[in-house]
């Protein structure tokens, strides 16, 4: 048996092909028949060549649909039951699993690669399917759920992670439970969110999904840095104050705004040394740099900088599984928001178009109807 | 009137000479009559002449003594009271102050600097007395006290940054609320204590103190790593495990310790680039660094080696104050191991012998008796 898929030809070559129908191949295997699959911007290191990988094998690692068929271990899914997959498999079983680490799951695979073929396709086989899917919620858009993939919820992590240093800048004992002869330590307050003002630096949709989260929890101001103005215009619309590179004074506007201290925490979502300078410049003392980008050079400060600023940094990517609950009500409480993410819905036929407007940033967000 | 005083002439000369007897200048101002004062590993970095001042300014940063008069805003203290005093003062009253941040105090002077004359005298001018100073529990060896200047909290701080993340290595909702459609957050459990393997980098006084913390709030197994065979010693009986650079295969050691993950927590005690690049390396993926180590070169790893260990970094010096009352109760549970560090307790008018024999590493902790 047959479907179609997008393959990988190379640099801004992908083709809808007949491939074989995958089947189970383990015993946590569930086979998955994709009703939506998105295309995702991390897809365009590849599609542009940027990325070095051999060819052949099928795109994407958001997807949504119906499970087709279980492996004999795989008990908590069974056929007929719709799903949203993690953009990389989850094994449950390694010690970074077990302790709520899955995005270092020590045997993941990622869709999309040579390791594992993707969810852009009528069928995905999904390895370690009880990790790696989640139940499909009831009265949810389907489209919104390919942002649960992989983008909403890193950007939830981004923001999630410097809110709750907010919450407890020092140590929960330390306000919680002081003991000794003084209790003085019992008299402080974690700063309000309300009072807090964030940085978010990059906002293509995981800095969007950032700044949603921020605004959701209560920050009360955030910031939006980029240098195209479409993106500061949507970060507008959802609620942060857009800085443009290049034309504002991005840092004489941030320390303006705390009385020359600087942002309580900033989230860089933009994976460049610019983006890591701009973030230590920005932070205040004692503040927090939460970086989700995916970074591949040298860090732009010195030790004796990170001393001074008494700084607290976060590098890496988000533990999707682990946090998919919270980060969804999130994405419930910003449904309208973040369907307007979602420009174009075609089919699935039509997919290199989808890569050819996509890569030419002619849309926002492109989802395959398979 | 004039006092006895250990005043700063240069690298390598300190002399008791006579002062005059400080007076109470501001409104917040105490005046205490010294009675034990402290010499901190840190002084020798102005003692040799690597760290450059001006000289005739009154040396030390670490005393307990009693309130000789107080300024008219000071209400907390009254004089008589017996208190000790943290290293550098804490106005109690700007924006850092007021969130429990003292480490970062916006009006904070040093003890024992050019801007602030220091408790190696018969009397010191304590500048924001309620904030600076803490009073002397009761049953309590005053020696072990002036540990609590700064030594103490600081080795404290160290280690109690990393447990509370190993206990909290995500999100703390993610396992206490976790809400949505599967909360399946709140399957996971943190990290015990007991399971886990730090490695304390560098092993003078602060470093024996972050061990003797690790190991009072319960962790597992504490590697200690210094060059020198007598500090290796000490760290050894007070419970940590020794490695020594240059003899033993640290990564290796600790790799086959874990499994080959790495260590869940880096203390880094030393502040050198050598330093944070073996705490780099020795961390495992997920886990964190906490560096009160004084930095002031470069960082000794890239962006792109944090984004792929995915690791916290905490860097900076600790909120002595707000930490005072926890650190205190940890150490009067190891008052007989931290008693073992005080090597000498000699009167204020041999202080220059003090100096000389701390210097040259014949002695531990130096303490005078004023």
């Amino acid at each position: 048996m047959t479907m179609k898929a997008v393959v990988f030809h190379g640099a801004f070559d992908v083709k809808v092909e007949d491939r074989p129908k995958p089947t189970i191949k383990d015993d946590t295997d569930a086979l998955v028949k994709v009703e939506l699959a998105g295309l995702c911007g991390s897809e365009l290191h590849m599609f542009r060549g940027h990325q070095k990988t051999k060819t052949g094998h099928i795109m994407g690692h958001e997807f949504v649909g119906v499970v087709d068929s279980v492996g004999p271990k795989v008990t908590k899914y069974k056929p007929g039951d719709r799903v949203v997959s993690v953009f990389a498999t989850v094994c449950q079983t390694c010690w970074f699993c077990q302790r709520g680490l899955g995005n270092r799951c020590a045997n993941s695979l990622a869709f999309g690669t040579q390791q594992l073929d993707g969810g852009q396709a009528e069928y995905v086989r999904v390895p370690f399917a009880e990790g790696t899917l989640q139940h499909v919620p009831p009265n949810l858009d389907e489209r919104l759920l390919v942002m649960m993939c992989d983008i909403f919820p890193t950007g939830y992590y981004g923001a999630m992670r410097a809110i709750e240093f907010i919450g407890k800048p020092l140590l929960p004992q330390a306000v919680q439970n002081g003991s000794g002869h003084e209790k003085r330590a019992a008299t402080f307050e974690p700063q309000a969110l309300k009072d807090t003002v964030f940085v978010v630096l990059g906002c293509g949709p995981v800095g969007i999904c950032a700044v949603l989260t921020a605004l959701s929890k209560g920050v009360g101001t955030v910031y939006v840095v980029d240098a195209v103005d479409e993106r500061l215009a949507e970060a507008e619309a959802v609620g942060g104050k857009p800085l443009k590179l290049g034309r504002d004074d991005i840092q004489e506007i941030v320390m303006k705004a705390t009385d020359g201290r600087g942002a309580d925490a900033v989230v860089e979502v933009v994976g460049n040394k610019p983006a890591l300078k701009s973030a230590i410049d920005l932070v205040r003392v004692c503040g927090i740099i939460s970086s989700i980008g995916f970074h591949q050079s040298e860090l732009p400060f010195t030790a004796f900088e990170a001393y001074q600023k008494n700084v607290t940094l976060n590098f890496g990517r988000a533990p999707i599984s682990t946090l998919f609950p919270e980060a969804l009500e999130c994405l419930r409480e910003n449904k309208e928001k973040v369907a307007a993410f979602i420009s174009h819905e075609i089919p699935l036929a039509q997919a290199p178009h989808g890569y050819d407007i996509f890569e030419k940033y002619q849309a926002r967000k492109v989802v395959f109807k398979v």
